[in-house]
């Protein structure tokens, strides 16, 4: 027997008592946003500081300006990589209360009515129980051979569910001692229960408000309806020309400049596996993908960048009708972004967009509502094609790399601080109600969680 | 001296009394929206018929579901036109009290800083002042001639100003009765304090509201952005696509079906002394005229028909950012119309354009506020020409045909009820402040005012 195979049946052995971490863990119930709960977010990390140490790591709490950050450290090999594990200790709060079918942090094990066993608490899919996929894969793996294949830096932060603002600085003031030659993140989801996924692709964002302005006050649309500039109209005008109608695409000057094209490979995995547009959108009442043509709705979501319109506002909008024609009107416009797009380029393309279509009489100002560069981990990395198989190898599946539509900040962050790029490796699901009453995570998934680290860790090993 | 001149002597020699019975008039509080204010606009009726009486009309205060209606018929000469004069005897609110310089129902005779004087009191221009120009005019030539020189029919409500919803049908069910030649309403105002106007074009008006819908739910934009339709973004498409950015024209099919080319005569006429664009738009802070390329902004309020967006709204509105997507838009949309223009033509054809640009997976739904026709009194009606002579006459300044972008409700319920074209001739300035606080009514209005209908009376009986 390999020492790969020891250490995963050590892992199923050691189930039932990872198991019982976890529920213990899981107790905790350390709700970072409310205040009432901050004694609950150091308990958790206290625990978490010492679970670690009793496995050789040496880990401290460390302060921040908010809730702590657990920093535990254990060496591998001499000359084996070094991989940094980022993870939350921190939950999402619990209300509506009364939609639990069982006590938020009194974790259970439960049976679905397809008879799968799952894990039912706050913060068992987001993210304690992935964390404790980590902690327990490293477990069996020092149980067994007594050292760790890599060495393994934890960094597990109390403030993701808060704004996590004080995450950044703190990894740039430590950046020496958490160097590492890779970041690893387990808070993500596979692609169904079946297939196992890596994310390699997070879309960044730029946000920005813009209000239209003409008249010195709200007139009386009868009155001066055609011979007023309206803002409104100015406002839908340069909307909708934002985006191209035949093709989909968004029209400011260089924006699709450092957009990588999907490879033909990718693209047909995922058109053989991902959900067809008809069910991913059926979803939620619709069909027909709305983006740029020749692209899937997952494609649109995962690996193009797009153009929203968050919220629109202006003269009257309550019951009724009120022949007003307003002074302003005012939109929040977000653009999401993939591979190389620069937030900052982007920005100012929007506003010269906008600053190019304002008509005589009207001024355009701006508020501007975050950037972040989209992360993308280089098909070409090498530890990315090495895990994909461990993950195959456990799953029985082929592992696929999948994108996320959403943005990760602490993705960036690590990249920003660090200089790493990170594998998102996680086993949630779908419909694992994260931020959501009855949150729960498959006990599968946490099993096959544990093992499939134990198989990541070996091979990044070699 | 002409049988006109001795009339006019009398309006001057009476214009102390004149003064003193509209200073009564201005202190009845009828505020027909306020009900603790009922028996006030009650008071006003009777005061009114109580007058008309005195001078030989045979007068009645009528009820309605609402305020009542102040009706006085005086007959003119055998084979005379019979003419029905339109006025309210019910006023605005007068909130914010604190704003008055005196208080609103003890009128005053003031003087401004350019020592021109003035009436000051709510109503004293909308319309008390403007319905007792013609009564005294009345009241001379019943004086001096010992009749009027055509027959006069008074109708005098009591609900303009909060809804009047009662007047059509009083005028339906009373139609024999009311039965006249011409209808004549002094609510209106001048071009400007020195030339005399009579308003011959008011635009019509179709209200609509429109809501597009997409996704079953709010969705996150960063999951869904490109992938689920939005609807601000259908909405602003379609609402871009109202107007042709070239031209300023309104793009919906047969749009301008019945809209009068305004004659180069009226037009020279307007331009010569009308405010220019820079004088009329720079009054609210803008220069340049929005709508129809080739049009001044007075051209395109008074005899161009309009779509404006009274108001827009969807998804985050509040402050910051929201990254949502979401599951529906509305807007309020007004067209304003113009001659021939029908307004169920009109209301068909935005719908239409509205459903020939849904995107797959989008749906409209609509609601109609109101629609009504343009009114518009043909030149060739041969009382206009006598009446704006008589009013160059009185003013010595060449009176002119003037538009007014909004509505006036009652002209088009003279027109459907009692089949009558009406004159819009009236005294009132833009700075009346009428529905704000000080509002007045100059002097030289109400006095030559009453000159003027003592001129127009006497050449509608020739």
């Amino acid at each position: 027997m390999t020492a790969e195979q020891n250490a995963l049946r050590q892992a199923d052995s050691n189930l039932d008592a990872s198991l019982e971490r976890l529920f213990a863990f899981l107790r905790i119930p350390s709700i970072s946003t409310q205040t009432v709960h901050a004694h609950d977010c150091r308990a958790a990390a206290e625990w978490l500081m010492e679970k670690l140490s009793a496995l050789g790591f040496s880990a401290s709490v460390r302060e921040t300006p908010g809730h702590p950050v657990v920093v535990a450290r254990r060496d591998g090999p001499a000359r084996a990589p070094h991989v940094l594990f980022y993870g939350h200790y921190d939950v999402q709060p619990v209300d509506p209360l009364a939609l639990w079918e069982t006590p938020p942090f009194e974790p259970q094990l439960v049976m679905d009515a397809e008879g799968v066993k799952q894990i039912r608490a706050r913060g068992a899919a987001d993210d304690k129980g992935q964390v404790m996929t980590f902690v327990e894969a490293c477990r069996a793996l020092i149980e067994v051979d007594g050292s760790l294949p890599v060495g393994v830096t934890f960094v597990i932060e109390g403030e993701e569910e808060s704004g996590g603002e004080n995450l950044l600085p703190f990894l740039k003031a430590n950046a020496e001692e958490l160097k590492a030659d890779l970041a690893l993140i387990c808070d993500t989801g596979m692609l169904d229960a079946k297939t196992p996924a890596i994310t390699t692709m997070l879309r960044g964002m730029v946000g920005e408000e813009v209000t239209i302005s003409a008249a010195d006050r709200d007139l009386h649309s009868g009155m001066f309806g055609n011979a007023a500039r309206n803002p409104i109209q100015v406002l839908c005008d340069i909307i909708s020309d934002l985006r191209d109608g035949a093709t989909g695409r968004v029209t400011l000057a260089g924006f699709y400049e450092g957009v990588p094209e999907i490879s033909a490979e990718v693209r047909e995995q995922w058109r053989r596996i991902g959900p067809s547009d008809e069910a991913g959108l059926g979803s939620v009442g619709l069909r027909w993908p709305a983006g740029e043509v020749g692209y899937t709705a997952l494609e649109q979501t995962w690996c193009r960048p797009s153009c929203e319109i968050n919220g629109i506002s202006g003269g009257y909008e309550e019951d009724g009708f009120k022949t007003v024609l307003p002074a302003k009107a005012t939109a929040k416009i977000s653009f999401r972004l993939v591979g190389d797009q620069d937030p900052d380029a982007i920005r100012a393309a929007f506003r010269a967009h906008v600053r190019a279509r304002l008509p005589k009489d009207c001024k355009a100002t701006f508020v501007g509502h975050g950037g972040s560069r989209a992360s993308v981990v280089p098909q070409t990395l090498p530890q990315l094609q090495k895990a994909l198989d461990a993950l195959t190898a456990e799953w029985e599946t082929p592992a696929t790399v999948i994108g996320c539509g959403g943005s990760i900040p602490v993705v960036g962050e690590v990249k920003e601080a660090l200089g790493l790029d990170t594998l998102l490796i996680g086993f949630g699901l779908d419909d694992d109600r994260i931020h959501s009453p009855n949150e729960k995570y498959n006990l599968v998934s946490f099993h096959k969680g544990i093992r499939s680290w134990v198989r990541v860790l070996k091979t990044l090993a070699k």
